[in-house]
């Protein structure tokens, strides 16, 4: 048992020697390196071998002729209005829409006019919903990529660390590709994100300790006996997993026309989310589906957890860890593992990472409700707040092509603006007390 | 004001003689009583003048030649992701998808194959999942008509009564189409809808009283000054509104390949909903869209809320009205508007109405979650209970092609299975805590 553990976690490897549509993951051709490029056969592994730097997937896409970009365009407008009509760019295997997963994805770009004229945008701005995925947050998009990969690696149990979006999002998963799932929260989630993550019918163990205490245990368990065949969808098939949401860089621009925008602004927990939106729009120019033109990546986070932009302003290369205190619980990582990316992401592209504290993130909530009748969770709360912030002070463009992701569902976090939120007034059923209400037009 | 406010209610009317798409409201002619077929110009009225029975939209669709059928099936295809595809065959302009509204539809038909396999069919069945609107119900389809009808008529205010997805839904688009909103609640809704209602910005009324004393007000302000320019989704402009759920059938029908399905469980609150369906399937076979066969319509209800299944077992045809008592809160209509045409639907398509227990609605809510990875609201769970229940006593034909709706989002009641949904286990975080509990591969 231990020695097949073993194998398992270093490396049971599936065969892509050329990533081309008839391989078991599609265009993916081999991990390598984020740090030092060394390249490792495709498998459930997350770390170097030579220098422990986080592992990504490596592609090798069709060229030119007649499946490179000048059919590929095409091919993908006549695929499934999901992520699936990305699926030769994705770790995926060509065949992957027939089989049943929950199809996430192609969620709407909204024209916010309205939105753009209460924060002084002459440009055009786009709110990207992904409240409109299967389970309300863009976690379907990268949860549905790791089935995948844990489908090609043999695993039969789905599994992750999580506060919420995500188990939900794994559990529904798991449920839709008949896979087993298993789960780890902390134990004294709210009762809310305990139901969205339960009623799938997986197991779901609450942990006595904090998130930090159940990502610990999970990485244990990987290289245990116990989780053998355990498919953990951010760790063991972090590199397959991330690649989802390169599939928001690749909507955003089809959406536009095939066009990039000009400006992003994107939410940073990890950060992972951030840097495969960069990753995604140069794939995009270099497959010659969009013109090669300058674009801006912003990150967005929460002032009571806000390490990335801390280093952004302090000029650092490197994220001093903190301790989260904010009301964006899905934002609220303290070690962010992708920070370094994003700070040379962000600078590199002439963006910046800024953060807005928690009073700021309702009235964002709010104003976004308000002006499109978009309801945003406390990351879109983020990003909207600092997208204000940015335009009131004169570094985000307000005359240029805006699009501001909003990643989350208002209904999953009630208690940030519940508060401040509810009954304009309390009348008997009769037009008197109507009028005395002051209501009438 | 008092004259001026009689005049809106009896009729502003529309100039819209031949249905053409420079009219005002596209397709529309008219309004024609269900009851004794009078016609009524297009207006914001709801009852037959001659015989106060409810009026509907007559439409005058394109005949033959260039922008007959033959053109209209690639038209609909070549339009945007949303309801406006279908917008040759809505009471809207042509112009709509140009418009600010939250573009609700063209929601998922999920291939439910795991949950045919529990449930015995053969044939295939299909989940509509209609959690995917922007506010996660169907009441977004309806609402987004009625939007269009307020502009047409110079309503500056959206109202309805609502005890909870209604009210989300006008809030929403009211917010993304610039209008007021003015929504009313019973004074003691649970606080997750009422946040859901108030966060887009809008005015939310609680009334002391039940939602029939919310009804009964809505009704008195309509005919008052203080009501003056409102309008009310449900109630002034209901012939528009209710045209909205024909969307699902055409949805449902273009998903299927351009193809009826053999039979469809459809959810019963005011019955609205079924009918439209009907109405819908009815025109895509006039229309030569669909081939011209039979289908059956099962309608759905919560036992506690059962006076059209009653009806139907009784053999009657008129509904006597009950008194609410169950957790399928949405659907808890007693005396329902549209009972006798439902009656009429479902007998003269060989289909029926049957009900299931709340306990059994869980059951449902949470089969459906296990096996396809959809977490539905009471109302999906009743029609998936009640599919079962019709599948067990032979009366459902499992070789042949069901869809079955899911309208609603399981997050909005999470109540109904949070008693029964919770963590397997509780563990310390080591590998021997884990072990003990049962939980390894
Ligand atoms: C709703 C939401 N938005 C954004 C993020 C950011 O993701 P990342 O960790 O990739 O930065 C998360 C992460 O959990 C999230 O739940
Ligand atoms: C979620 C849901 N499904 C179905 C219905 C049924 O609608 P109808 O009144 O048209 O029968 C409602 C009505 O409120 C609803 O809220
Ligand atoms: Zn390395
Ligand atoms: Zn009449």
């Amino acid at each position: 048992m231990a020695v097949q553990a073993a194998q398992a976690a270093s490396g049971t490897t599936v065969d892509s020697p050329a990533g081309g549509p008839g391989t078991v993951l599609g265009p993916a051709a081999a991990l390598s390196c984020r740090e030092c490029g060394e390249r490792t056969p495709l498998g459930p592994v997350f770390a170097c071998e030579a220098c422990f730097g986080p592992l990504e997937i490596a592609y090798e896409f069709p060229g030119g002729g007649t499946s490179g970009p000048a059919g590929l365009r095409e091919r993908i407008e006549a695929g499934p209005d999901n992520i699936w009509r990305y699926a030769p760019l994705l770790p995926v295997p060509a065949d992957v829409a027939a089989k049943p997963n929950i199809n996430p994805g192609f969620t709407k770009l909204v024209q916010a006019d309205r939105l753009a004229r209460e924060l002084g945008v002459t440009g055009s701005l786009h709110i990207k919903d992904d409240s409109g995925n299967p389970t309300h947050s863009f976690k379907d998009r990268v949860v549905a990529i790791a089935v995948e990969a844990a489908r090609a690696f043999g695993f039969t149990t789905l599994s992750c660390s999580s506060t919420g979006n995500l188990a939900g999002a794994v559990g529904a998963a798991a449920a839709r590709a008949g896979l087993r799932s298993c789960v780890f929260i902390p134990h004294d989630l709210e009762q809310g994100k305990v139901v969205m993550a339960a009623v799938y019918g997986g197991e779901l163990v609450g942990i006595e300790g904090n998130y930090d205490d159940v990502n610990r245990f999970c990485s244990e368990l990987i290289g245990d006996p116990a989780g053998e065949g355990w498919g953990f969808v951010n760790v063991n098939l972090r590199p397959y997993y991330a690649e989802g949401s390169k599939t928001l860089a690749y909507e955003i621009c089809e959406q536009l026309g095939w066009r990039l925008p000009d400006q992003l602004v994107v939410p940073i927990a990890s950060g992972s989310q951030l840097t495969k939106i960069d990753k995604g729009l140069k794939e995009l120019i270099a497959l010659g589906l969009v013109e090669d033109k300058p674009y801006k990546i912003f990150g967005a986070q929460a002032e009571g957890c806000s390490p990335v932009s801390r280093a952004f302003k302090d000029g650092h290369d490197v994220v001093r860890p903190v301790r989260p205190e904010t009301i964006a619980k899905s934002l609220a990582i303290g070690n962010p593992a992708d920070g370094p990316y994003v700070l040379d992401i962000a600078r590199r592209t002439g963006g910046a990472v800024e953060d807005v504290d928690d009073p700021r993130i309702v009235e964002a909530i709010k104003l976004l409700a308000r002006t499109e009748g978009i309801f945003a969770e406390t990351a879109g709360g983020v990003t909207v707040g600092v997208t204000k912030k940015l335009i009131e002070e004169g570094r985000l463009d307000p005359a240029l092509t805006t699009v501001v992701l909003n990643t989350g569902d208002g209904l999953k976090t009630l208690d940030a603006v519940a508060p401040t939120t509810g009954m304009s007034a309390v009348i008997r059923p009769n037009l008197d007390s109507f009028r005395e209400a002051g209501l009438a037009s």
